[in-house]
Protein backbone atom coordinates (compact mmCIF):
# COMPACT_ATOMS: atom_id res chain seq x y z
CA UNK A 1 0.00 0.00 0.00
CA UNK A 2 1.08 3.75 -0.81
CA UNK A 3 -0.21 6.63 0.32
CA UNK A 4 -3.61 7.53 1.80
CA UNK A 5 -6.50 4.72 1.27
CA UNK A 6 -9.22 6.29 -0.67
CA UNK A 7 -12.23 4.97 -2.94
CA UNK A 8 -11.62 5.87 -6.75
CA UNK A 9 -9.73 8.05 -8.90
CA UNK A 10 -8.00 11.22 -7.67
CA UNK A 11 -6.05 13.62 -9.42
CA UNK A 12 -3.85 12.04 -11.72
CA UNK A 13 -5.10 8.50 -10.99
CA UNK A 14 -6.76 8.34 -14.81
CA UNK A 15 -3.07 9.50 -16.34
CA UNK A 16 -2.32 5.80 -17.52
CA UNK A 17 -2.96 4.20 -20.56
CA UNK A 18 -5.90 2.06 -18.78
CA UNK A 19 -7.20 4.67 -16.98
CA UNK A 20 -10.10 5.63 -19.22
CA UNK A 21 -11.38 1.98 -18.32
CA UNK A 22 -12.14 2.98 -14.43
CA UNK A 23 -15.81 3.18 -14.93
CA UNK A 24 -17.63 4.25 -11.48
CA UNK A 25 -20.70 3.32 -12.18
CA UNK A 26 -21.32 -0.56 -11.58
CA UNK A 27 -24.06 -2.68 -13.54
CA UNK A 28 -27.19 -4.00 -11.56
CA UNK A 29 -26.58 -7.65 -10.23
CA UNK A 30 -27.50 -10.51 -12.30
CA UNK A 31 -30.92 -12.11 -11.54
CA UNK A 32 -29.43 -15.42 -10.34
CA UNK A 33 -27.78 -13.34 -7.96
CA UNK A 34 -31.17 -11.35 -6.84
CA UNK A 35 -32.51 -14.73 -6.21
CA UNK A 36 -29.84 -16.04 -4.12
CA UNK A 37 -30.23 -12.91 -1.78
CA UNK A 38 -33.49 -13.55 -1.80
CA UNK A 39 -33.06 -17.40 -0.78
CA UNK A 40 -31.03 -16.10 1.79
CA UNK A 41 -28.75 -18.51 3.90
CA UNK A 42 -28.56 -22.01 2.89
CA UNK A 43 -28.66 -25.53 4.17
CA UNK A 44 -24.85 -26.21 4.89
CA UNK A 45 -25.78 -30.11 3.25
CA UNK A 46 -26.98 -27.77 0.26
CA UNK A 47 -23.42 -26.28 -0.33
CA UNK A 48 -20.06 -27.15 -0.95
CA UNK A 49 -17.80 -28.56 1.67
CA UNK A 50 -14.00 -27.52 1.35
CA UNK A 51 -13.19 -31.96 1.02
CA UNK A 52 -14.65 -31.35 -1.77
CA UNK A 53 -13.62 -28.03 -2.95
CA UNK A 54 -11.95 -29.24 -6.05
CA UNK A 55 -15.71 -30.70 -7.70
CA UNK A 56 -15.93 -26.95 -9.06
CA UNK A 57 -13.86 -28.12 -11.92
CA UNK A 58 -15.87 -31.29 -12.67
CA UNK A 59 -18.27 -30.85 -15.83
CA UNK A 60 -21.96 -29.76 -14.92
CA UNK A 61 -23.38 -27.74 -12.23
CA UNK A 62 -23.36 -28.42 -8.34
CA UNK A 63 -26.12 -28.15 -6.14
CA UNK A 64 -25.87 -24.89 -5.59
CA UNK A 65 -24.30 -22.78 -7.50
CA UNK A 66 -25.58 -19.27 -6.55
CA UNK A 67 -25.88 -18.78 -2.62
CA UNK A 68 -24.33 -18.96 0.86
CA UNK A 69 -24.69 -20.17 4.43
CA UNK A 70 -23.37 -21.64 7.11
CA UNK A 71 -21.76 -25.45 6.86
CA UNK A 72 -21.39 -28.12 10.10
CA UNK A 73 -18.22 -27.21 10.30
CA UNK A 74 -19.03 -23.17 11.55
CA UNK A 75 -17.50 -22.21 8.85
CA UNK A 76 -19.62 -20.01 5.92
CA UNK A 77 -19.32 -20.64 2.34
CA UNK A 78 -20.41 -18.34 -0.65
CA UNK A 79 -20.89 -19.80 -4.15
CA UNK A 80 -21.73 -17.56 -7.25
CA UNK A 81 -21.68 -17.31 -10.77
CA UNK A 82 -20.49 -14.97 -13.82
CA UNK A 83 -21.88 -15.20 -16.82
CA UNK A 84 -19.55 -13.20 -19.46
CA UNK A 85 -19.74 -13.31 -22.99
CA UNK A 86 -16.33 -12.54 -25.39
CA UNK A 87 -14.11 -13.63 -21.85
CA UNK A 88 -11.39 -16.88 -21.84
CA UNK A 89 -10.33 -18.01 -18.94
CA UNK A 90 -6.96 -17.10 -20.25
CA UNK A 91 -7.68 -13.54 -19.41
CA UNK A 92 -8.50 -14.11 -15.88
CA UNK A 93 -5.06 -15.84 -15.76
CA UNK A 94 -3.54 -12.62 -17.05
CA UNK A 95 -5.88 -9.96 -15.08
CA UNK A 96 -4.68 -12.19 -11.76
CA UNK A 97 -0.72 -11.28 -12.55
CA UNK A 98 -1.80 -7.87 -14.04
CA UNK A 99 -3.15 -6.07 -11.46
CA UNK A 100 -1.96 -7.10 -8.44
CA UNK A 101 1.39 -3.96 -8.86
CA UNK A 102 -1.04 -1.21 -9.01
CA UNK A 103 -4.08 0.40 -7.14
CA UNK A 104 -5.29 2.26 -10.18
CA UNK A 105 -5.56 -1.33 -11.58
CA UNK A 106 -7.33 -2.83 -9.03
CA UNK A 107 -9.85 -0.41 -8.62
CA UNK A 108 -11.10 -0.52 -12.51
CA UNK A 109 -12.64 -3.89 -11.23
CA UNK A 110 -14.69 -2.67 -7.94
CA UNK A 111 -14.74 1.14 -8.38
CA UNK A 112 -16.79 1.03 -5.13
CA UNK A 113 -15.58 -1.20 -2.79
CA UNK A 114 -11.32 -1.28 -3.85
CA UNK A 115 -8.83 1.15 -2.16
CA UNK A 116 -5.55 -0.65 -2.70
CA UNK A 117 -3.57 -3.77 -4.12
CA UNK A 118 0.46 -4.23 -3.59
CA UNK A 119 2.58 -7.33 -4.40
CA UNK A 120 4.30 -8.31 -0.74
CA UNK A 121 7.35 -9.04 -2.74
CA UNK A 122 7.22 -5.76 -4.43
CA UNK A 123 9.13 -7.54 -7.63
CA UNK A 124 6.77 -7.74 -10.98
CA UNK A 125 9.60 -8.44 -13.53
CA UNK A 126 10.04 -11.65 -15.18
CA UNK A 127 7.12 -13.51 -14.37
CA UNK A 128 4.79 -14.14 -16.78
CA UNK A 129 0.80 -16.51 -17.06
CA UNK A 130 -0.27 -17.93 -14.20
CA UNK A 131 3.49 -17.70 -12.46
CA UNK A 132 2.96 -14.10 -11.50
CA UNK A 133 0.68 -14.68 -9.43
CA UNK A 134 0.71 -18.59 -8.16
CA UNK A 135 3.24 -18.46 -5.33
CA UNK A 136 2.65 -14.65 -4.24
CA UNK A 137 1.09 -12.65 -1.66
CA UNK A 138 -1.40 -9.81 -2.56
CA UNK A 139 -1.64 -7.06 0.00
CA UNK A 140 -5.33 -5.62 -0.40
CA UNK A 141 -7.49 -3.60 1.34
CA UNK A 142 -11.27 -3.28 0.29
CA UNK A 143 -14.32 -3.04 1.81
CA UNK A 144 -16.70 -6.28 2.19
CA UNK A 145 -20.25 -4.68 2.67
CA UNK A 146 -19.08 -1.75 5.08
CA UNK A 147 -16.06 -3.70 6.53
CA UNK A 148 -13.01 -2.95 5.42
CA UNK A 149 -10.60 -5.20 5.17
CA UNK A 150 -7.10 -5.89 5.04
CA UNK A 151 -6.28 -8.72 3.17
CA UNK A 152 -3.27 -10.78 2.35
CA UNK A 153 -4.13 -13.17 -0.54
CA UNK A 154 -1.93 -16.00 -0.77
CA UNK A 155 -2.25 -17.34 -4.00
CA UNK A 156 -1.38 -21.33 -4.62
CA UNK A 157 -1.33 -23.57 -7.55
CA UNK A 158 -4.71 -24.81 -8.96
CA UNK A 159 -2.96 -28.49 -7.65
CA UNK A 160 -3.02 -27.85 -3.56
CA UNK A 161 -6.10 -27.65 -3.59
CA UNK A 162 -7.03 -30.71 -5.81
CA UNK A 163 -8.25 -29.15 -8.96
CA UNK A 164 -6.49 -30.00 -12.38
CA UNK A 165 -3.29 -27.82 -13.82
CA UNK A 166 -4.85 -25.03 -15.94
CA UNK A 167 -5.15 -25.25 -19.55
CA UNK A 168 -7.21 -23.21 -22.37
CA UNK A 169 -10.31 -24.64 -21.56
CA UNK A 170 -10.34 -23.65 -18.02
CA UNK A 171 -8.53 -22.24 -15.21
CA UNK A 172 -8.46 -22.25 -11.09
CA UNK A 173 -7.61 -18.83 -9.24
CA UNK A 174 -7.12 -20.48 -5.87
CA UNK A 175 -6.12 -18.80 -2.78
CA UNK A 176 -5.46 -18.37 0.93
CA UNK A 177 -7.01 -15.38 2.45
CA UNK A 178 -5.81 -13.71 5.88
CA UNK A 179 -5.28 -10.98 7.10
CA UNK A 180 -1.93 -8.55 6.27
CA UNK A 181 -2.41 -6.41 9.59
CA UNK A 182 -1.52 -10.25 11.66
CA UNK A 183 -0.21 -13.38 10.88
CA UNK A 184 -3.93 -14.71 10.77
CA UNK A 185 -5.47 -16.60 7.84
CA UNK A 186 -9.25 -17.10 7.69
CA UNK A 187 -10.17 -19.03 4.30
CA UNK A 188 -9.99 -19.99 0.85
CA UNK A 189 -11.55 -19.69 -2.36
CA UNK A 190 -11.60 -21.51 -5.73
CA UNK A 191 -12.58 -18.59 -8.78
CA UNK A 192 -13.02 -21.47 -11.55
CA UNK A 193 -13.42 -20.26 -15.25
CA UNK A 194 -14.13 -22.27 -18.01
CA UNK A 195 -15.18 -21.90 -21.48
CA UNK A 196 -18.95 -21.40 -22.80
CA UNK A 197 -20.13 -21.29 -26.30
CA UNK A 198 -20.27 -17.84 -26.40
CA UNK A 199 -17.17 -16.81 -24.12
CA UNK A 200 -16.79 -18.09 -20.16
CA UNK A 201 -18.09 -18.59 -17.22
CA UNK A 202 -16.54 -17.76 -13.53
CA UNK A 203 -17.95 -20.01 -10.55
CA UNK A 204 -16.35 -18.84 -7.58
CA UNK A 205 -16.52 -20.96 -3.71
CA UNK A 206 -15.26 -19.00 -0.77
CA UNK A 207 -14.63 -20.99 2.73
CA UNK A 208 -14.06 -18.52 5.41
CA UNK A 209 -13.64 -19.21 9.59
CA UNK A 210 -14.24 -22.21 11.48
CA UNK A 211 -11.82 -24.79 10.81
CA UNK A 212 -9.78 -22.54 8.08
CA UNK A 213 -8.73 -19.64 10.92
CA UNK A 214 -5.29 -20.92 11.91
CA UNK A 215 -1.60 -18.91 12.58
CA UNK A 216 -0.26 -18.29 9.42
CA UNK A 217 2.33 -21.02 8.53
CA UNK A 218 1.89 -22.51 11.60
CA UNK A 219 -1.10 -24.97 10.60
CA UNK A 220 -0.24 -27.20 13.74
CA UNK A 221 -0.27 -24.37 16.10
CA UNK A 222 -3.81 -24.06 18.31
CA UNK A 223 -6.05 -21.33 16.50
CA UNK A 224 -7.32 -20.41 20.00
CA UNK A 225 -5.16 -17.28 20.24
CA UNK A 226 -5.92 -15.56 17.18
CA UNK A 227 -9.80 -16.56 16.61
CA UNK A 228 -10.86 -12.92 18.45
CA UNK A 229 -8.63 -11.57 15.23
CA UNK A 230 -10.27 -13.70 13.04
CA UNK A 231 -13.71 -12.82 14.50
CA UNK A 232 -13.56 -9.52 14.21
CA UNK A 233 -12.38 -9.92 10.23
CA UNK A 234 -15.18 -12.37 9.81
CA UNK A 235 -17.88 -10.71 11.34
CA UNK A 236 -21.23 -12.27 11.61
CA UNK A 237 -21.21 -15.72 9.24
CA UNK A 238 -24.53 -15.19 7.68
CA UNK A 239 -24.58 -11.30 7.40
CA UNK A 240 -20.60 -11.42 5.63
CA UNK A 241 -21.48 -14.32 3.83
CA UNK A 242 -24.01 -12.24 2.07
CA UNK A 243 -21.45 -9.24 1.70
CA UNK A 244 -19.46 -11.08 -0.05
CA UNK A 245 -21.76 -12.86 -2.54
CA UNK A 246 -22.98 -8.96 -2.94
CA UNK A 247 -19.15 -8.02 -3.19
CA UNK A 248 -18.11 -11.15 -5.64
CA UNK A 249 -20.80 -10.70 -8.05
CA UNK A 250 -19.93 -6.94 -8.30
CA UNK A 251 -16.71 -7.11 -9.19
CA UNK A 252 -16.84 -10.46 -11.21
CA UNK A 253 -19.71 -8.86 -13.75
CA UNK A 254 -18.19 -5.14 -13.93
CA UNK A 255 -14.83 -6.55 -14.90
CA UNK A 256 -16.16 -8.91 -17.23
CA UNK A 257 -18.01 -6.15 -19.42
CA UNK A 258 -14.40 -4.80 -20.29
CA UNK A 259 -12.18 -7.41 -19.50
CA UNK A 260 -11.71 -8.51 -22.88
CA UNK A 261 -10.86 -4.72 -24.50
CA UNK A 262 -8.76 -4.23 -21.18
CA UNK A 263 -7.03 -7.55 -22.84
CA UNK A 264 -6.73 -6.42 -26.14
CA UNK A 265 -5.01 -3.51 -24.93
CA UNK A 266 -2.76 -4.43 -22.15
CA UNK A 267 -2.71 -8.55 -22.38
CA UNK A 268 0.81 -8.17 -24.16
CA UNK A 269 2.17 -6.26 -20.72
CA UNK B 1 -49.74 12.62 21.84
CA UNK B 2 -52.78 12.95 22.99
CA UNK B 3 -54.40 9.42 23.92
CA UNK B 4 -53.31 5.71 22.69
CA UNK B 5 -51.25 5.10 20.33
CA UNK B 6 -52.50 3.34 17.69
CA UNK B 7 -52.01 2.65 13.77
CA UNK B 8 -54.19 4.24 11.38
CA UNK B 9 -57.41 5.58 11.41
CA UNK B 10 -60.50 4.62 13.81
CA UNK B 11 -63.90 5.64 14.16
CA UNK B 12 -64.01 9.56 13.10
CA UNK B 13 -60.57 10.29 12.33
CA UNK B 14 -61.16 10.13 8.51
CA UNK B 15 -63.84 13.39 9.60
CA UNK B 16 -61.60 15.57 8.14
CA UNK B 17 -61.29 17.28 5.45
CA UNK B 18 -57.96 15.74 4.35
CA UNK B 19 -59.56 12.74 5.76
CA UNK B 20 -59.93 11.32 2.21
CA UNK B 21 -56.17 11.24 1.69
CA UNK B 22 -55.62 8.06 3.86
CA UNK B 23 -54.27 5.73 1.48
CA UNK B 24 -53.31 2.67 3.83
CA UNK B 25 -51.85 0.47 0.75
CA UNK B 26 -48.86 1.74 -0.31
CA UNK B 27 -46.78 0.82 -3.50
CA UNK B 28 -43.98 -1.04 -4.22
CA UNK B 29 -40.77 0.42 -3.26
CA UNK B 30 -38.30 1.91 -6.55
CA UNK B 31 -36.21 -0.33 -8.42
CA UNK B 32 -33.57 2.26 -7.22
CA UNK B 33 -34.51 1.45 -3.67
CA UNK B 34 -34.85 -2.71 -4.07
CA UNK B 35 -31.47 -2.38 -5.74
CA UNK B 36 -29.62 -0.60 -3.11
CA UNK B 37 -31.41 -3.40 -0.46
CA UNK B 38 -30.08 -6.09 -2.83
CA UNK B 39 -26.41 -4.38 -2.22
CA UNK B 40 -26.66 -3.87 1.39
CA UNK B 41 -23.92 -2.20 3.61
CA UNK B 42 -21.86 -0.23 1.73
CA UNK B 43 -17.98 0.97 2.40
CA UNK B 44 -17.54 3.80 4.59
CA UNK B 45 -15.74 6.13 1.74
CA UNK B 46 -18.79 5.36 -0.45
CA UNK B 47 -21.18 7.40 1.50
CA UNK B 48 -21.41 10.81 2.52
CA UNK B 49 -19.47 12.33 5.62
CA UNK B 50 -21.32 14.53 7.82
CA UNK B 51 -18.29 16.80 7.56
CA UNK B 52 -19.59 17.00 3.94
CA UNK B 53 -23.64 17.27 4.76
CA UNK B 54 -24.08 20.33 2.63
CA UNK B 55 -22.66 19.11 -0.33
CA UNK B 56 -26.06 17.32 -0.87
CA UNK B 57 -27.31 20.70 -2.09
CA UNK B 58 -24.62 20.81 -5.12
CA UNK B 59 -25.37 20.17 -8.61
CA UNK B 60 -25.52 16.51 -9.57
CA UNK B 61 -25.47 13.13 -7.40
CA UNK B 62 -23.12 11.63 -5.01
CA UNK B 63 -21.14 8.23 -5.48
CA UNK B 64 -23.78 7.29 -3.31
CA UNK B 65 -27.92 8.18 -3.93
CA UNK B 66 -29.54 5.33 -2.66
CA UNK B 67 -27.81 3.04 -0.09
CA UNK B 68 -26.60 2.58 3.77
CA UNK B 69 -23.64 1.46 5.66
CA UNK B 70 -21.22 2.16 8.51
CA UNK B 71 -18.87 4.69 8.26
CA UNK B 72 -15.55 4.91 10.25
CA UNK B 73 -16.48 7.19 13.10
CA UNK B 74 -18.92 4.42 14.08
CA UNK B 75 -22.03 6.11 12.76
CA UNK B 76 -24.48 5.12 10.18
CA UNK B 77 -25.47 6.60 7.61
CA UNK B 78 -28.43 6.35 4.80
CA UNK B 79 -29.11 8.25 1.40
CA UNK B 80 -32.42 7.44 -0.24
CA UNK B 81 -33.63 9.07 -3.61
CA UNK B 82 -37.59 10.12 -4.22
CA UNK B 83 -38.48 10.82 -7.93
CA UNK B 84 -41.84 13.21 -7.41
CA UNK B 85 -43.47 14.05 -10.96
CA UNK B 86 -45.69 16.80 -10.58
CA UNK B 87 -44.46 18.19 -6.90
CA UNK B 88 -42.61 21.04 -5.96
CA UNK B 89 -39.94 21.80 -2.95
CA UNK B 90 -42.28 24.62 -2.33
CA UNK B 91 -45.30 21.69 -1.48
CA UNK B 92 -42.72 20.09 1.08
CA UNK B 93 -41.85 23.48 2.76
CA UNK B 94 -45.46 23.18 3.18
CA UNK B 95 -46.33 19.91 4.30
CA UNK B 96 -43.17 19.82 6.99
CA UNK B 97 -44.91 23.00 8.86
CA UNK B 98 -48.23 21.50 8.04
CA UNK B 99 -48.32 18.22 9.17
CA UNK B 100 -47.01 18.18 12.29
CA UNK B 101 -49.96 19.44 15.20
CA UNK B 102 -52.17 16.45 14.19
CA UNK B 103 -51.62 12.75 14.19
CA UNK B 104 -54.60 11.96 11.36
CA UNK B 105 -52.48 14.48 9.27
CA UNK B 106 -48.94 12.77 10.49
CA UNK B 107 -50.10 9.47 9.51
CA UNK B 108 -51.62 10.22 5.60
CA UNK B 109 -47.78 9.99 5.16
CA UNK B 110 -46.43 6.46 6.56
CA UNK B 111 -50.37 4.53 7.10
CA UNK B 112 -47.89 1.72 8.43
CA UNK B 113 -45.78 3.08 10.79
CA UNK B 114 -46.73 6.73 12.10
CA UNK B 115 -48.73 6.77 15.17
CA UNK B 116 -48.42 10.26 16.41
CA UNK B 117 -47.21 13.91 16.23
CA UNK B 118 -47.63 17.01 18.10
CA UNK B 119 -45.41 19.99 18.17
CA UNK B 120 -43.93 20.31 21.36
CA UNK B 121 -44.95 24.08 21.57
CA UNK B 122 -47.86 22.83 21.15
CA UNK B 123 -48.63 26.34 19.45
CA UNK B 124 -49.41 26.48 15.46
CA UNK B 125 -50.64 30.20 15.35
CA UNK B 126 -49.09 33.08 13.26
CA UNK B 127 -46.62 30.79 11.44
CA UNK B 128 -46.06 30.34 8.19
CA UNK B 129 -43.78 29.02 5.42
CA UNK B 130 -40.64 27.18 6.78
CA UNK B 131 -40.75 29.11 9.96
CA UNK B 132 -43.98 26.89 10.58
CA UNK B 133 -41.33 23.90 11.62
CA UNK B 134 -37.83 25.73 11.66
CA UNK B 135 -36.68 26.16 15.26
CA UNK B 136 -39.56 23.97 16.44
CA UNK B 137 -39.66 20.22 18.04
CA UNK B 138 -41.91 17.64 16.65
CA UNK B 139 -42.65 15.26 18.84
CA UNK B 140 -43.40 11.98 16.75
CA UNK B 141 -43.67 8.44 17.70
CA UNK B 142 -43.33 6.20 14.68
CA UNK B 143 -42.15 2.35 13.66
CA UNK B 144 -38.84 2.30 12.10
CA UNK B 145 -38.61 -1.49 10.92
CA UNK B 146 -39.80 -3.57 14.16
CA UNK B 147 -38.65 -0.66 16.72
CA UNK B 148 -40.64 2.30 18.01
CA UNK B 149 -39.49 5.49 18.10
CA UNK B 150 -40.48 7.79 20.76
CA UNK B 151 -38.90 10.83 18.66
CA UNK B 152 -38.05 14.47 18.93
CA UNK B 153 -37.13 16.24 16.09
CA UNK B 154 -35.87 19.37 16.17
CA UNK B 155 -35.60 21.26 12.77
CA UNK B 156 -33.62 23.36 12.22
CA UNK B 157 -32.84 26.02 9.42
CA UNK B 158 -30.56 25.02 5.90
CA UNK B 159 -27.72 27.46 7.13
CA UNK B 160 -27.07 25.30 10.34
CA UNK B 161 -25.63 22.33 8.12
CA UNK B 162 -24.79 24.46 5.66
CA UNK B 163 -26.94 24.32 2.80
CA UNK B 164 -28.37 27.46 1.39
CA UNK B 165 -31.26 29.13 2.26
CA UNK B 166 -34.00 27.90 1.35
CA UNK B 167 -35.47 28.85 -2.33
CA UNK B 168 -38.03 28.44 -5.40
CA UNK B 169 -36.28 25.43 -6.85
CA UNK B 170 -34.98 23.93 -3.76
CA UNK B 171 -35.58 23.10 -0.26
CA UNK B 172 -33.68 22.10 2.56
CA UNK B 173 -35.20 20.16 5.44
CA UNK B 174 -32.82 19.94 8.24
CA UNK B 175 -32.88 17.88 11.72
CA UNK B 176 -31.50 17.23 14.70
CA UNK B 177 -33.13 13.91 15.78
CA UNK B 178 -33.37 12.76 19.10
CA UNK B 179 -35.35 10.89 21.93
CA UNK B 180 -38.49 12.15 23.18
CA UNK B 181 -38.14 10.12 26.68
CA UNK B 182 -34.78 11.37 27.33
CA UNK B 183 -33.13 14.18 26.49
CA UNK B 184 -30.76 12.66 24.35
CA UNK B 185 -29.64 13.27 20.79
CA UNK B 186 -28.36 10.67 18.20
CA UNK B 187 -28.87 11.79 14.54
CA UNK B 188 -29.28 14.60 12.10
CA UNK B 189 -31.14 14.63 8.58
CA UNK B 190 -31.12 16.87 5.61
CA UNK B 191 -34.01 16.22 2.84
CA UNK B 192 -33.00 17.69 -0.07
CA UNK B 193 -35.64 18.55 -2.08
CA UNK B 194 -34.74 20.36 -5.97
CA UNK B 195 -36.93 21.06 -9.22
CA UNK B 196 -36.60 18.77 -11.96
CA UNK B 197 -37.88 19.02 -15.61
CA UNK B 198 -41.06 16.70 -14.86
CA UNK B 199 -41.01 18.00 -10.88
CA UNK B 200 -39.06 17.47 -8.29
CA UNK B 201 -36.14 14.89 -6.33
CA UNK B 202 -36.05 14.67 -2.63
CA UNK B 203 -32.96 13.12 -1.94
CA UNK B 204 -32.58 12.05 1.93
CA UNK B 205 -29.32 11.87 3.91
CA UNK B 206 -29.37 10.65 7.42
CA UNK B 207 -26.41 10.28 10.17
CA UNK B 208 -27.25 8.42 12.98
CA UNK B 209 -25.24 7.13 16.24
CA UNK B 210 -21.57 7.22 16.99
CA UNK B 211 -19.83 11.19 17.38
CA UNK B 212 -23.97 12.24 17.14
CA UNK B 213 -24.89 10.82 20.18
CA UNK B 214 -25.06 13.91 22.79
CA UNK B 215 -26.68 14.92 25.87
CA UNK B 216 -29.49 17.44 24.57
CA UNK B 217 -28.68 21.27 24.75
CA UNK B 218 -25.15 19.73 26.62
CA UNK B 219 -22.70 19.12 23.71
CA UNK B 220 -19.44 19.73 26.04
CA UNK B 221 -20.60 17.10 28.34
CA UNK B 222 -19.21 13.26 27.53
CA UNK B 223 -22.09 11.06 26.21
CA UNK B 224 -20.90 8.45 27.93
CA UNK B 225 -23.80 8.04 30.84
CA UNK B 226 -26.17 8.45 27.46
CA UNK B 227 -24.90 5.84 25.35
CA UNK B 228 -26.88 2.75 26.64
CA UNK B 229 -29.78 4.86 25.80
CA UNK B 230 -29.04 5.69 22.56
CA UNK B 231 -27.65 2.26 21.86
CA UNK B 232 -31.04 0.78 22.53
CA UNK B 233 -32.66 3.55 20.39
CA UNK B 234 -30.15 2.96 17.58
CA UNK B 235 -29.92 -0.85 17.70
CA UNK B 236 -27.77 -2.52 15.19
CA UNK B 237 -26.46 -0.12 12.50
CA UNK B 238 -26.70 -2.15 9.68
CA UNK B 239 -29.97 -3.52 10.48
CA UNK B 240 -31.08 -0.15 11.41
CA UNK B 241 -29.27 1.55 8.22
CA UNK B 242 -31.36 -1.01 6.18
CA UNK B 243 -34.91 -0.43 8.26
CA UNK B 244 -34.21 3.68 7.93
CA UNK B 245 -33.61 3.40 4.25
CA UNK B 246 -37.04 1.56 3.58
CA UNK B 247 -39.30 3.55 6.06
CA UNK B 248 -37.85 6.50 4.30
CA UNK B 249 -38.20 5.62 0.84
CA UNK B 250 -42.20 4.14 1.40
CA UNK B 251 -43.31 7.09 3.16
CA UNK B 252 -41.79 9.64 0.48
CA UNK B 253 -42.84 7.88 -2.07
CA UNK B 254 -46.41 6.91 -0.58
CA UNK B 255 -46.56 11.28 0.18
CA UNK B 256 -45.44 12.50 -3.00
CA UNK B 257 -48.47 10.62 -4.81
CA UNK B 258 -50.81 13.00 -3.77
CA UNK B 259 -48.94 15.41 -2.56
CA UNK B 260 -49.97 17.65 -5.16
CA UNK B 261 -53.70 17.74 -4.88
CA UNK B 262 -53.30 17.63 -1.14
CA UNK B 263 -51.60 21.13 -1.79
CA UNK B 264 -54.31 22.25 -3.64
CA UNK B 265 -56.18 21.70 -1.53
CA UNK B 266 -54.74 22.77 2.03
CA UNK B 267 -51.73 24.77 0.85
CA UNK B 268 -53.32 28.15 1.89
CA UNK B 269 -53.66 27.09 5.79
Amino acid sequence: MTGDLYLGYRNDDANTPFGKFFKPEMASLPTHVVEALQHGPQGGMALSAFGDAARVAEQGYQQTENGYGVLEDGSYQVSVRTDMPGVTPAMWSWWFGWHGCDSRRYKLWHPRAHLSAAWKDGDDAGRQGAQRYIGRWSIISEYIGSTMLNGAIQFVAPEELGCPPDGEDAVAICARLGSSDAPVDIGWFIHHIRSTPNGAEMRSRFWMGGPHIAVRKAPGVASKAVRPIASRILGDPVASGRNLLVHCAQEMNHLAGFLPELYAAFGGE
